[in-house]
C-alpha cells in the first residue's frame, strides 16, 4: 500500500494545528475545479485550490476543447442554428442512455443558455463558424461542430438537430500553440485569480478530515513528500477527475476498456471517488465509458463498418465516438472498416490530419477474396456489399440511414482497414451527487461540508456519450459545488 | 427515508446492553448464510442467523437449484464425463467474462470437487443421471446438464465441454412439491441446525456496529418493528442477496434490468451492500446481470434469432442466458425467432412446459413477406435465410456454428416469435471480498470483522454467467466466510 492508498478519513480531533485554511478548499484545478473556484471566489469566499502536478488545466487543458451547450445559445444563433431546452433534452435522454438521468438532463438542458453567458463572461473566446465536415475536431478555430451524432440515425429520428459542441477560440491551432482546451482554462483560471482564489501546487489529496458528527472540515494532503492538512471552514470539493488511470478500479468496474486508456491523464487516478468511499458515499454508472475508435471519420463515412460476422451495425456518418461504443460493447471490439480505392483517395485528399487515416491493411479486387483474406465467414461480406450496393445505387441505405450524401456503392478495388482492438476510452462514472453538487451518502442523504463535481461524479452519461459533455457537466456543476460550498 | 434506510453504521459505545449475543452473526438465511452457519458451527462457534422473512431459504429456495461445479465431480463422473480443474477454468475466464477475475475462478475451480462432496456431506441429494435435451432445466430429477453453453460455439471451441450444472434430486418435480432450490436448502439448514447455529426470523439487519478502530462487532436490526442489537463477538457475514429489487440502485448501476427483474426475490434490496459501504467497503461489477430469454430453448435452437437489423447474432443452441445477455446488451433488447411452421409443431410437441413455449406472431408463406410484417429493413431477412438455408443444406453454419443437428433449411410458412423487451434478469455485482470472504475496504484491507458471500458480493462472473454460478459462489465463499468469521 503506498502512502495514497489509506483513504480512511481522519477525525478533526487528532489534528493539533492546520497547515493551511480557507473557507472553501477544492482539490484539483481542472476545469470543475477551475468553475468552482471563480463561483466561490466571486461570492467572498476564501478559496484555496490544491493541485497534484505543478500547474492548473488538469485534463481539460488536454481536451479538444468541447463544452456540449444548447437550448439556442449566442453562438447557435449567430450560426443560424434553431434549438430549445426541450428539443436538448429529447437528444440528450436518449444519447445519455440507456439509464440516463431525466432529472439531472432536465436541469443542465435548462442552464445551458445561461452557462453559455457565464463562460464568455469569465473571457472564453468562441468564434462565430460552423464546421461541417466529417472530422473529431473542427479543422480550423471554428466554433460549433456536430459533436454527438444529432444529425445522423437514429438521432435525427428523436430530436431536431441542432449542432452543440461549442468551441473556444485557438490561437494558430495548426501551429499547435494552444488547444481548444488550454483556451477554455485560461480565461477560467484567470477569473478565478482575479476573484482572489489562492492555488497549491504539487499538493496531492489524500483523505478527507471529519468531525465526529460526519461533517467534512478539511483533507489531509502530500506535498514535496511532506504531509499537511487543510481547513475548510465552509466546505470541501472534490474535482481530481475520473478513475481511467486507476487499474484496479478500471478492473472492476469499466474491464473493458482496461488497458486502453484513450487520454493522457495519468492523474486520473479516482483518489476522490475512493476518498469520499472512504466516508460511505454513493456511486453511480461505475461501468459508463467514453470510447474512441481510431480512425478518421473523413475515412469512416466513405466506407462501410462490418463486424466479425461481416454485418453492418452503425450508421457510418454518426458521432465516431458512438461508432466506439457499439464496437467495443456490441461487437466484442470487431470491426472492419470496407472502403473501395476511389474512396480512399478521396479521404486521403481530405484536410484530416494524417494520423488518424489508415491504410488499407487487406486490397483485392472482388469482394470474396477481400472476404476470405480478412477470414470472415463465407458469403458474409459478400451478402452485405451486395446488399448495401443494390440500394446505395439508388442514394438509399434502409438497413442504418447513412445519409445520402455518404452513400454510394462500393467498387473495385476494394479494400479492409483492421479495426480489430482500435477503441480506447475513459471512465464517466463516479460519485453520487445531487443536482446542488452535493455528496450523497448510501443513506441517500448529502454528506454535510463534502461537493464534487467533474469526472470524479456520475454526470449526464450513463452509457452513451457525445464530445463536450464532460466540460459541460464538468464546469455546470464545478460552479454549482463553489456556490454550495461557500454556503457549507 | 424509511428506518431501513439510514444504514449510517452506529458506534458501539452507543450501546447499552446487547439484545442478542453470538460468536458469529449472520445476516440472511439463504445459500451464503446456511454454508457459512454450518461451517462456523462446525468448528464450535455460537452462530445466530438473522433473517428477514419468516423462514429461512432465500433465493435459492426458489431456485431451478443448479451449481456449478466441476473439475471432475463424483456426478461428473458417475455420468461419464471427463472434466479437469484446468478445463473448467478455461472455459469460466472467458465465459464469466470480459473482465472475470482469474484468481477467484483458479481458486473456485481448485476447490470444486470437494465442494461437491462437502454438500453431499451435508445432505444434499444428486441423482446420477444426465439429461441432454435443451432447456433451462432437466425435464425430471435429472441430477447434471449443460448450464453455460460449454458444448456451443464458441465455447466448445476454447475448453472441451463438461455439464457442470449440478441439481439437488427433486421429489415429485412433476406435480410441483418442492424445488431443487430447496432440496439444497433443506439439508444445508438442518446440518447447520444440527450444528448447533439458532436463528431468529422477521429480523431485518439495518447497519453496522463499530468499535472507534473501526471493527465490526455487531449489527442493529428490526423485529417486529422494534429496534435491537446483536453482538458478534468474532464476526459478522452479510449474506442478504443482491439488490435487484432495489430500484434506486438498479438504476444508478445497471440500468438495462430496471423493471424487468427475472425473479421473485423482493428481499433482494441491496441493504448488505449498503451496510458495509457505509463503513467505506468497495464494489465491483455492479453492471453485470444474469438475464434471462422468455422463450423455451426447444423453440430457440429450432429456429434462427435475428436482430432489429435482420441479422443473425447467436447460436441459437447455447446457454439461453447467454442468448439473453446478449439480446439486452448487444442488440437493444431486439430479437426475433424466425421458425417454420415443422419446426414449431417440433418444439410444441417436445417435453417442454408449455408455459415457455410461445406462438409465431407473424406467419406469412414467405420470407418477404414476413420480413414486412415485422417491419424489418427490406431484404434484410430475405438476405439472412437465403445465406442460412444455403448452408444449412450442407448441414453447415458457418456464421455461428450452431451445432449439426440443429441446423435445417427454413421452410414455408415461416413465423416470427416477436421477443422484443423479452428478457429480465438479476444482479451480480456487489462487495469486494477476498478469497476469504473478508469485506475490502476502499483503501484495500480487509474490514475487521466483516465478511460477506453470496450475491451481495461479486462474485466470479463479470460478465457473462451460467446457470449454477450463484448457488456455487454463494455456497463456496458463504462457507470461507463462515470459517474465516469464526477466527474474526
Amino acid at each position: 500500500m503506498t502512502p495514497d492508498d489509506d483513504v480512511t478519513p481522519i477525525p478533526a480531533s487528532s489534528i493539533g494545528s492546520w497547515d493551511h485554511e480557507a473557507d472553501v478548499v477544492i482539490a484539483g484545478y481542472g476545469v470543475a475545479g477551475a468553475a468552482a473556484a471563480v463561483e466561490a471566489a466571486r461570492s467572498g469566499a476564501d478559496v484555496l485550490v490544491l493541485e497534484r502536478t505543478g500547474s492548473w488545466g488538469g485534463a481539460a487543458a488536454m481536451a479538444g476543447g468541447f463544452i456540449y451547450l444548447g437550448g439556442g445559445t449566442a453562438l447557435q444563433k449567430a450560426c443560424g442554428f434553431t434549438d430549445s431546452v426541450d428539443n436538448m433534452a429529447a437528444f440528450l435522454n436518449v444519447a445519455m442512455g440507456p439509464g440516463a438521468d431525466e432529472n439531472r438532463i432536465g436541469d443542465y438542458c435548462e442552464g445551458s443558455v445561461a452557462h453559455f453567458d457565464w463562460l464568455i463572461g469569465c473571457g472564453v473566446p468562441f468564434k462565430a463558424e460552423f464546421f461541417a465536415e466529417p472530422g473529431w475536431e473542427p479543422m480550423g478555430d471554428q466554433g460549433l461542430m456536430y459533436s454527438g451524432g444529432e444529425n445522423s440515425f437514429p438521432f435525427n429520428t428523436i430530436a431536431t438537430p441542432a449542432p452543440r459542441g461549442h468551441v473556444p477560440q485557438m490561437q494558430n491551432k495548426k501551429q499547435g500553440e494552444a488547444s481548444a482546451g488550454y483556451m477554455l482554462m485560461k480565461p477560467l483560471v484567470e477569473t478565478a485569480t482575479a476573484a482572489g482564489a489562492r492555488a497549491l501546487y504539487d499538493a496531492r489529496v489524500q483523505c478527507l478530515v471529519v468531525e465526529s458528527d460526519g461533517r467534512v472540515v478539511g483533507v489531509r494532503a502530500r506535498q514535496y513528500g511532506t504531509q499537511m492538512t487543510i481547513r475548510a471552514r465552509s466546505g470541501v470539493v472534490l474535482a481530481t477527475g475520473s478513475f481511467a488511470y486507476n487499474d484496479a478500479m478500471v478492473k472492476r468496474f469499466a474491464p473493458r476498456i482496461a488497458g486502453r486508456p484513450a487520454a493522457s491523464i495519468e492523474q486520473h487516478d479516482g483518489q476522490a471517488i475512493r476518498m469520499a468511499q472512504a466516508l460511505g458515499a454513493d456511486l453511480a454508472h461505475m461501468d459508463a465509458t467514453e470510447v474512441a475508435i481510431f480512425i478518421d471519420p473523413q475515412q469512416l463515412v466513405r466506407g462501410i463498418l462490418v463486424n466479425g460476422r461481416g454485418q453492418r451495425y452503425v450508421a457510418e456518418d454518426t458521432y465516431p465516438g458512438r461508432v466506439g461504443q457499439l464496437t467495443l460493447y456490441q461487437q466484442d471490439n470487431i470491426a472492419y472498416l470496407i472502403i473501395d480505392g476511389e474512396a480512399q483517395d478521396e479521404a486521403m485528399a481530405s484536410w484530416s490530419p494524417k494520423l488518424m487515416l489508415r491504410p488499407a491493411t487487406w486490397v483485392a479486387d472482388i469482394v470474396a477474396d477481400l472476404e476470405r483474406e480478412i477470414d470472415l465467414p463465407a458469403g458474409s461480406l459478400q451478402a452485405t456489399v451486395a446488399a448495401y450496393n443494390e440500394s446505395a445505387a439508388r442514394g438509399e441505405d434502409p438497413l442504418l440511414h447513412k445519409k445520402k450524401e455518404w452513400v454510394k456503392p462500393i467498387g473495385s478495388p476494394v479494400g479492409a482497414v483492421d479495426l480489430r482492438e482500435s477503441t480506447g476510452g475513459f471512465t464517466l462514472g463516479g460519485l453520487a451527487t445531487t443536482l446542488d453538487a452535493e455528496v450523497l451518502h448510501v443513506s441517500d442523504q448529502p454528506i454535510p461540508g463534502l461537493f464534487a463535481a467533474g469526472r470524479s461524479t456520475a454526470g449526464l452519461a450513463a452509457w452513451g456519450y457525445a464530445s463536450g459533455v464532460s466540460l459541460g457537466d464538468g464546469s455546470f456543476y464545478g460552479r454549482r459545488a463553489g456556490r454550495s460550498a461557500v454556503k457549507g
